[in-house]
């Protein structure tokens, strides 16, 4: 249905000069690549002794944020990040648009109750861990679109809240396998506009030149305390077909990042992608491993949950690209798409992952 | 932010020739408004007994649609929506660019396993029971934006799974009161597309023309079991938001259709236009209204649930367009944000609103 496209890397800049917006069978190629113009990135205070916490705008040691319940704090630490990525960008809330957020919770509570008092539009989406990925995707299209001249694309996730809709209540104190991940306290978002935001002489723009887009894929993993294992499967799918749909190799990226595979998942997408011929080892990095430091943390498998790709994009990421340290990243965030009711129903944990292309202009 | 327009009901197409695509605060005028070229609609038994029992593609007697869980049941019944609105439409899953779809059930479990099969990128969405609404909202966005030549937007519900997230199992054999509502069991789908459907003889072309998307409404509402009354000033709002953006009265309208407020939620939305001098008495009906028959089928404040609206609009709406005896509707399933954690906490119940606009060309 779509064009086929061959050639080599300098393609997908004479595609969007040629306004194909559709590239391969899963990927859009933006016409006029929309901007990353501001970002905020809040974390617990496990996150902030992290390898990545001196990188987060703010680190929030009560895991209550001054609420009464692990749900409230969570919808907190999203209003805070919304209003701190508001405030970067010198912007207020009648300036955007739409707003695309989720979060993990059942029904979305998180961001349902965290984002009412802006009062924008809002598209409530979920693609379990790889919303960050889902929501810039929107995000980027409405404002390639035309549809929107500013969007906020925004997630969160926090540890208590998540362990009680997905597992145990923390005051269970079950024992964690190794191969189940530590969800990320945390809430990250980003501001995608159609021009360049106000910059410190010398700083890059930051532009979203594509996407791709993610299927639902399923090997039959059914142990939802090794969700690494349930999305490594679908982040393979995804970084393929965008090699594919754009006919570039894994050197075309200075990073291929993906969300919360942690050591399990990271293993085997690499052993994926090595049967297809595509050898990711040396781009290749995942946020969970990134955001706690293994050895001192005993955080296990790693970081997971929405906050996990999104502090670490909004925080970490975006610094190393302003810095023109890295020029061309593809960010995977990846989803688990269970719930407690589908785990309890005996079902398998299929995979997801969305893909953004970020690149330094 | 975005442009001012004044002017009369004839403006739509005006805007849209010169090519604004935002239209007022939340609105978008679609430039070349997408075509609706097929839909499904699949349902249970009570709502096969209903009034619009024999607009619907499909009425499925057996409520665990042959499957071994209430979830599985409902995914099985978008997995059907789907499979049937691609054959009245003759195409296949590849024809298909994304899939845009969502459920009532946490983290969207009968969307993620009722269409994994097909094999299509998916953007998960969660509105509650206005998820048709934003489905269809982002499919318009991908075809008018030109990222997409066809989409698939689709939801579901099912009365056995929603009583068992959101209240209580059906086995307790609790009492209802009379403002709650009962969710539909049904799932439809339309494919949105960037040309016309091959037709019959003589049948209109039915277009999209443009969206308000809404934001989330807050009256402070805390009983789950009168979700009509917490989704009524949700409605409000973007209707209001709706004639105000392209300065339109009720009467460009033939119809004004809500998803599932109900006889509660109607009386509160007509009241509170009509303080605005909105009357909107001759236009307005419910989708939750109309699917079941209050003197014999004892559903107390109507239907509701994402499959509400959805089949309604699948089955019966576009037949009266088809038909021409409606050639202007404004498609507003609304919805009620809560969760049972939400509401066990004390939490009140937001409502969200997103309306489409939808014609006959």
């Amino acid at each position: 249905m779509t064009g086929n496209f061959s050639g080599n890397k300098t393609d997908i800049k004479e595609r969007q000069m040629k306004g194909y917006k559709s590239a391969g069978r899963q990927s859009i190629a933006f016409k006029n690549p929309p901007y990353i113009i501001a970002a905020s990135s809040l974390a617990g205070e496990k996150e902030g002794e992290g390898p990545l916490g001196s990188h987060f705008d703010q680190i929030i040691p009560d895991p209550m944020v001054g609420k009464n319940t692990w749900e409230e704090a969570e919808s907190e630490l999203m209003r805070m990040a919304a209003q701190t990525v508001l405030a970067k960008a010198e912007l207020k809330p009648t300036d955007i648009r739409f707003l695309i957020g989720g979060d993990l919770l059942g029904q979305l509570i998180a961001t349902s109750f965290g984002i009412a008092e802006l009062q924008i539009p809002i598209f409530g989406v979920y693609g379990a861990c790889s919303t960050m990925g889902e929501s810039m995707s929107i995000g980027a299209i409405l404002v390639d679109g035309g549809f929107a001249k500013r969007v906020i694309a925004i997630t969160s996730s926090h540890f208590a809240g998540a362990e009680k809709q997905f597992r145990f209540p923390l005051d269970y104190g079950n024992q964690r396998p190794y191969s189940a991940s530590w969800t990320v306290t945390g809430s990250g978002a980003v501001i995608i506009a159609d021009h360049p935001a106000n910059k410190k002489a010398g700083e890059p723009d930051i532009v979203i030149t594509g996407i791709t887009s993610g299927k639902i894929v399923d090997y039959g993993i059914k142990d939802s305390m090794n969700m690494g294992a349930a999305m490594a499967p679908a982040a393979f799918e995804t970084i393929k077909q965008n090699f594919e749909d754009f006919t570039i190799k894994p050197d075309y990226y200075d990073k291929i990042i993906t969300g919360d595979l942690g050591y399990v998942g990271k293993n085997i997408l690499i052993e994926l992608l090595k049967e297809k011929d595509y050898d990711i080892t040396k781009q290749h990095m995942d946020c969970g491993i990134e955001i706690y430091n293994q050895d001192t943390q005993d955080t296990h498998a790693g970081g997971s949950g929405c906050g996990c790709s999104a502090v670490t994009f909004a925080g970490y990421i975006l610094e190393k690209l302003k810095a023109r340290e890295w020029k061309r990243v593809l960010f995977v965030p990846t989803g688990a798409l269970l719930s407690q009711v589908s785990f309890n129903e005996g079902n398998t944990v299929p995979g997801i992952a969305h893909a953004v292309m970020v690149e330094v202009r």
